[in-house]
């Protein structure tokens, strides 16, 4: 064991989410960071850098996923990892996904500045595109890693530019064979990921940390609607297909779908609706819509998802328009391993901070790595429970807090030798 | 009189609307040419050879309209005038407002090849944006040219880009005060508009000229509709203001609006339905409809229009979305002169030309030239009535026909001498 508090440095931590909120394509304090764009790219180079300041030794796979590494004294036993992703979606906030890789960084720092030598190796992760948003499926670098997705798919996943994934990959430098990325179960003896909650639970509850037991599961449908379009002032009502009308029944349709089941816990959102060509004049043509469903309890999403299906169906039918649905993901929810949470549990009572446990509404690159090893998550508050949004903030107590329990369940969990967790299902 | 068919060389003006296709933003057969990007600058750069070649002497206003002159016998007398505009709505045709410039500019061509010497001059105009596209309210150029738009607000006018109308003019070039743009009413004796149906009726009746006793009076709203935002999976449904759901309510609201007056003539569309940030797993925060309703019977719109902003009220109301409605246009009905409209009939009954009198439910810049002088417009079938739409098509023979009626009765009208036509109210 070593003593707590570990020797976190807040402001190094705090200057460090600053510069990285400033690689961004939004104007502060908004922050859009996609995927192998210039300022992804930049934000890579600068993580890299502050791993290697750390002394950590770093690998990076063929999809850019990050493995910084602390060597344990026992290096052929499983490392225990922790991490998160730094990709941002359009006008997000500086906190999300980010809190864990940086607070990972100095949760590591701050067990080697306290005299802490692990046994096992710890391996801080920087995922891939956990968003969806170039490649309309998300958590692209763990779902690679934990073998969920065969790498023809990933190969041929396109931007709204028709580049492949492959294609931008090789450009930031990543050539290597997608197949390479895979790694066995058993690679890892632990996962566990620092996060904001994403959501208003914790601050409602005025405690700092959250100990996550399960993560929502997610799916995601992208639906094409099409018609023959014209011009607004010439056609008659009565002999349109405006496929722009359907995209508005399908957006009212998902909401009443997920209302149905009365549940809390059920969500539905259309957050993309796009319309060509988009003129004043002229009858929609072409409607893209994306539709996110994600429930903890995966019958009642699934539920949720033929109800919504059938009202494309119906949509689209009603006023002659063609329509597609393509399905982006949808994957089954992950649960944390009970040995995982004792261990975080116990780290909370060691430091005297107050905890409950919880679910994840938001989904986290933990769902995948619940695939390879036992898994957990770490909560921390954020303001009003937003997210995705430029007003995100997380106070730095909070983040102190959530880093010194990770530290502290690292140091735990990178002294016990050879063990089995309970495998999440 | 002259004689009749006249010269028209319609290899000559076919092989000329080919050329004015290729400058284009989108991919042959569609055409997007905004008003003052590159595209719409090369076009107007190739008309003016065109203009120059035929040997008509041209000038360019402050705000970019062309004015290509063949001088009268009597140049004192003020000239009988026709003209369309070039500019093109993102992905439409090649013949909507083209073959009013380009077939204008044929019939004098074809006239003076005949012998012809009109009395009255004759001036062929090219408007400047004709379509909203860029700035939200269409016929910019005629707007002005007419006086029915204050200097002031046409120069506070912004793109999408947050640019307005008096940067992008000035830099393409128009640096003229734009108070200078102003006609007088009684400069022109009349103006007729040769342009394609965009709509159905000629070619569902078999007949190649429709002769156009009244234009739509157009309206054309914009509603910003704005909420918190948010994660897709941490907001509960019952915690959301999500304004895209509130557009689609509006949407739909349009169309029953429309619906409830029961009449042909009444047409309402959503043609821009913009989401921000448009993310899948993003609630939306802000949205951007532009809404166009037009109806021969002005009461009759306006009635739709107040229906159309109760809906906007209500649906934003109903979520808690914050809403702000903007009018961008709101125009009456243009009627055609009757002394205009027998000199087209007379035209087509000595050239042994079916033809039928009809209203327009597009609208044109002959609405607005009609606050000047009195106006006609000379209508060609096109293809399945399809306009606005890479698809939208006239055959070469209708067009040679509409540029021999359009050159017969510009013929006749510079033949006249002093006469007061019955203006249009």
């Amino acid at each position: 064991m070593i003593r707590s508090p570990v020797l976190v440095d807040l402001d190094r931590l705090l200057g460090e989410l600053d510069s990285l909120a400033c690689f961004s394509d939004a104007p502060s304090p908004a922050v859009t960071r996609i995927v192998f764009t210039p300022a992804d790219r930049a934000a890579r180079s600068f993580l890299l850098e502050r791993f290697w300041e750390a002394g950590l030794e770093v690998r990076q796979d063929a999809i850019g996923n990050f493995f910084a590494r602390w060597e344990g004294l026992e290096p052929g036993l499983p490392a225990v990892a922790t991490g998160s992703h730094i990709d941002a979606i359009p006008y997000a906030g500086r906190y999300d996904g980010t809190v864990g890789v940086l607070g990972g960084l100095e949760a590591i720092r701050a067990l080697r500045a306290s005299g802490f030598r692990p046994r096992r190796p710890v391996e801080l992760i920087m995922f891939t595109a956990e968003e969806p948003t170039r490649f309309g499926v998300g958590c692209l670098g763990s779902r690679a890693l934990s073998g969920a997705l065969d790498p023809n798919t990933l190969a041929r996943l396109r931007d709204a530019d028709g580049r492949t994934l492959d294609e931008v990959r090789r450009e930031a430098g990543y050539t290597a064979p997608l197949e390479s990325v895979v790694k066995r179960p058993g690679a890892y003896a632990a996962f566990v990921e620092l996060h904001i909650e994403q959501g208003p639970h914790l601050e409602r509850s005025g405690v700092p940390i959250g100990i996550v037991e399960a993560i929502a599961a997610p799916a995601g449908l992208r639906v094409w609607l099409e018609g023959p379009g014209g011009h607004a002032g010439t056609v008659p009502m009565h002999e349109r297909h405006d496929p722009l009308l359907s995209g508005a029944r399908i957006a009212l349709g998902v909401e009443a779908a997920v209302l149905q089941e009365g549940s809390e816990d059920t969500v539905g959102t259309v957050g993309v609706f796009d319309v060509h060509p988009g003129a004043i004049n002229s009858i929609p043509r072409r409607v893209r819509l994306e539709i996110d469903v994600r429930d903890v309890d995966e019958n009642r999403r699934d539920r949720v998802l033929a109800r919504i299906r059938a009202a494309i169906h119906e949509a689209a039918g009603e006023r002659g328009v063609h329509h597609r649905i393509e399905e982006l993901y949808r994957d089954g929810p992950a649960r944390s391993d009970a040995a995982l949470l004792e261990a975080i549990e116990a780290t909370c009572l060691e430091l005297g901070i107050p905890f409950l446990r919880m679910k994840s509404r938001a989904y986290h690159d933990t769902v995948f790595m619940a695939r390879l090893c036992p898994v957990a998550m770490i909560f921390i508050p954020c303001r009003e429970g937003l997210s995705h949004c430029p007003e995100e903030y997380a106070s730095p107590e909070n983040i102190a807090w959530g880093v010194r329990v990770l530290a502290g369940t690292l140091a735990r969990l990178a002294s016990r030798g050879p063990w089995r967790g309970s495998r999440s299902p």
